[in-house]
C-alpha cells in the first residue's frame, strides 16, 4: 500500500510498489494487490481494513515525512489503540545526521523519532525516518518512508530478512524468458503445443513490451522435490521452438544481454544515429560498467554531419537519400572506422510527424550492423507516433546487433 | 483499477494507473484508490466489488490481449451477467490492421472483436484490442488495453470526452507555469504571501519532478465570468517573485522551451555528451521538428574519442581529469566547431555504481553550454543511482542552456 496524493493525481509514478513487489515474488510470497491511497486518514483506516482480511502482510510506504500532510503514523497509532512513544536509538540517529550536514534541529524532526508503542523499530540507515514492523491480530504491518532508496534499503536489509524468519515460505518459482522480434500471437501460436503440456502446476505468462515479449513460467511447489530443476528441463523442447528468438533465460535487458556478448567477444561497440538521436546509446549505456565496450556515438541529424563526421559518401547521400539502406550502410562502416570500434550500429529513418514523403512516408526506418564479418541491413515501417517510432527502431536496431552476435543470421526481423 | 500479474511482481511499472490520474484530476474529477491486481478471475472481481462501493467510475487496463492470460473480458461478461457477442466494426477493424501489415490472422486475433453485451465499444484506433464502457448499477465501469499508447489515445479521445458529458462536470481552468533550476520549498518560500492572496476558487498545486517544479493553477468557476482572463491576471506578481526560474507559462517540457528560443534566434545547436551517454541529444530531438534548430552530437564515451572527435586537449584532460570544468567547456567548444553549431553543450561526470575516486567520487558532474558569448561551466553533485544521475545531468545541462538562452545568467543551477 502506498501512501500520497501525488500518486492518486500521477505527480509521481508508484516504482515503490515494482521494487516490493520483484522482492516479494523472489522471496516466493504471493502479492495479491496493490493499492494507493490518499493521504486522508479515513481512507487509509478504509484501506487498511480491507486489506488485513486478503492478506497476512500489509507494506505501507509514505506519510512518514516531517510535514503536516505526513500521517501514516498517527493513523496507524490509532488504528491499533497504540500511544506514540519516543525511540531514543531513532531520536540519536536524527540528531546525528543533523550534526552531521550541520543543520539546525527542528521540533518536526524530533518528532520522527515517535513511534507506536510496542512496535518493532526498522532503523533506517539513509535518512531520519524509521521503518516500523507492527502485529496486530496475526496481520504483519510493516511501514516504510516513500522515498525510494530509503524504502529499498530497509527492504533489503530489514523487511526481507524479518520476513523470510517470520514465515514458512510456500516455495514458489519463477522461470523468466526472454524474447525479441517476435511478436505475442506468433509467439503463443509457435509454441501452443509446449504451452498446452506444462505440468498443472506451472502456469506461463506473456508479458509484451515495444519489440520483446518476457515469458514467465510460474510454478507452485508439489509434493514433488526440485520444482526448479524441473521447471529448467521444460526450456529446451521451448528451444527447439523459439530458440531464435530468446536472448535471455533470465530477467535481464537486452542491453545487458548485448553488452554481455560483446565482452565475451572483445568488442567494442560503436553506434551511429540519425532518427533515434542519441537513444541508442542512451540505452547501452544506461547499463553499468557499458564504458568497457561502448567507445561512442556520432549523432549526425544534419545530413552534412553524416558526411563530415562519419565518412558517407555524398553521391549515396545523393542517390538514395538519408533514410536509405545504402546511406545506413555507411553510416555503420564510417562509424566502425571513425569510432575506432569492432562493431557499429546505424539507425536513419523519418520519426515523424512531418518529414513523410509518397516514397519514404512517416515511419520508414532502416537501420545497420557493421561487424567484422560484415554490414547487414534492413528497412522496415513503424507508424506508431514519433516517441513510439525512436524508441521501437531503438530496440529493432538492438534485436539486429544481438541477431549477429548470438549467430542468428535467419531470425526475422518482424514489423511491429 | 490495473490487472496483470506482471504489475504485482514489479515486472512492469504501473505508469497507467499515473497518466489515468492525471488525466482524471485534470477534469476535476477526485481520484480515490489505485489497485492493482492479478490476472485470477476471482480477485478481479474481488476488487470490482469494493471498488464499487467507493466511487461511481472504474476505470480498468489490462488483460484484453489475445493470449489465455487475457482474462478481463471474459470477467467482465460473468461479473454483469452478460453474454460475449461479436462486435462487427470492431472485426472489420482487426482484419484491416492485419491485412494492412500484411500478417495471417489467427483466431484469437478474431476473439478481440468480442464485447460484453450491452456495453458501449470506444473503438481503438491504434491497435486491435477496443475500449469498454458499460454502466451498472449506477456504475461506469470502463475497460482497456493495458499497452500505455492505446490506453492513452483512448483515455484522450473516448473517455475522457464521454466523462464530461456523462457527469456535466463543472467548468474547470488550468494555467500551468513551468520552472526549473529551484526546489519546491525554496519556490514555496518564494511565493508565500503570493499564495496566500489567491481567490478562494483557485488553487495552487506543486508538482516537482527532477530539477523542475510544474506549477498548476486550477480555477473553479463562480458567479463571476472570464475565469481564465481572472486566473492569467495573477502571473505578472507571480513573474515578480520567480521570473527568472519560469520557463514556460504553459504545459511543455523544458527541451520544447529551449526549441522555441534556439529558433526565435536562428541559432543551431549541438551536444558532446560522456556521462549522459546520448540521454542529452535524445531529450532534444524527442520534440517533433527538432531537426529544424539540432545539428548532432558526439558521444565520447571513451577519453580518446573527447581527443580525436570533439579536440579536447591531451594536456587538459592529463591534468585536470575527464571529469572537471576544463575539460567540458573544451568538449563544449570542440562541438560548438566540429559541429558546426552556435550552442554546444556538454557533460561529462561519474554516473556509477563504479568509477569514483577519493576526491571525484560517483555522482561529481561537470556541464557546459558554449554560445557566441562565451562559454559557461558548472560543476555539482548528485548521488542517487546511475539511472537519476544521468537524468539529472541531462535535465541540469538543459537548464544550463536555457538560462543562456533567456538570459538568466544570475539564476542559481541548485544541486538536487
Amino acid at each position: 500500500m502506498t501512501i500520497g496524493d501525488e500518486l492518486l493525481y500521477g505527480q509521481v509514478v508508484d516504482t515503490n510498489s515494482a521494487f516490493m513487489g520483484q522482492q516479494l515474488g523472489s522471496l516466493g510470497l504471493r502479492v495479491r494487490q496493490i493499492t494507493s491511497v490518499s493521504d486522508r486518514a479515513d481512507e487509509i483506516v478504509a484501506a487498511l481494513d480491507q486489506a488485513r482480511q486478503r492478506v497476512k502482510v500489509i507494506l505501507t510506504t509514505g506519510g512518514l515525512g516531517p510535514t503536516k500532510d505526513d500521517l501514516t503514523k498517527h493513523v496507524l497509532a490509532r488504528y491499533f489503540g497504540r500511544e506514540l512513544v519516543l525511540h531514543e536509538p531513532t531520536l540519536r540517529h536524527v540528531e546525528e545526521i543533523f550534526k552531521r550536514f550541520n543543520r539546525p534541529m527542528l521540533d518536526v524532526n524530533r518528532q520522527q523519532a515517535l513511534v507506536p508503542a510496542g512496535c518493532e523499530v526498522l532503523p533506517n540507515a539513509v535518512g531520519t525516518a524509521p521503518g516500523m514492523w507492527l502485529e496486530d491480530g496475526g496481520t504483519v504491518f510493516i511501514s516504510m518512508p516513500g522515498v525510494p532508496f530509503e524504502m529499498k534499503k530497509l527492504m533489503t536489509d530489514q523487511v526481507l530478512p524479518r520476513l523470510q524468519a517470520k514465515f514458512q515460505l510456500a516455495p514458489i518459482e519463477h522461470v523468466v524468458i526472454m524474447t525479441a522480434g517476435l511478436g505475442e500471437s506468433f509467439l503463443a501460436e509457435k509454441i501452443k503445443d509446449w504451452e498446452a503440456a506444462l505440468p498443472a502446476n506451472v502456469k506461463l505468462a506473456y508479458l509484451p513490451s515495444l519489440g520483446s515479449v518476457r515469458l514467465r513460467l510460474t510454478g507452485t511447489a508439489d509434493d514433488e522435490p526440485n520444482l526448479r530443476d524441473r521447471m529448467l528441463k521444460l526450456l529446451p523442447a521451448l528451444r527447439e521452438h523459439i530458440g531464435s528468438y530468446i536472448f535471455a533465460e533470465e530477467d535481464i535487458s537486452l542491453e545487458v544481454a548485448v553488452g554481455r556478448l560483446l565482452q565475451a567477444k572483445g568488442w567494442q561497440l560503436g553506434t551511429a544515429e540519425s532518427c533515434t538521436g542519441g537513444a541508442v546509446a542512451q540505452r547501452i549505456t544506461s547499463v553499468p560498467g557499458s564504458s568497457a565496450y561502448f567507445r561512442g556515438s556520432v549523432v549526425a541529424y544534419d545530413n552534412d554531419l553524416k558526411e563530415s563526421l562519419l565518412g558517407v559518401n555524398a553521391e549515396t547521400l545523393g542517390q538514395h537519400g538519408a533514410v536509405s539502406e545504402p546511406t545506413v550502410r555507411e553510416m555503420a562502416e564510417g562509424a566502425r572506422a571513425r569510432l575506432g570500434c569492432d562493431v557499429a550500429l546505424a539507425t536513419s529513418g523519418i520519426a515523424g510527424p512531418g518529414g513523410g514523403t509518397p516514397l519514404k512516408p512517416v515511419g520508414t526506418i532502416c537501420i545497420a550492423c557493421a561487424t567484422p564479418a560484415g554490414t547487414v541491413s534492413r528497412q522496415f515501417s513503424v507508424d506508431r507516433g514519433r516517441q513510439t517510432n525512436i524508441e521501437y527502431t531503438t530496440q529493432a536496431v538492438l534485436i539486429l546487433l544481438w541477431q549477429q552476435l548470438a549467430g542468428h543470421h535467419e531470425a526475422a526481423l518482424l514489423k511491429v
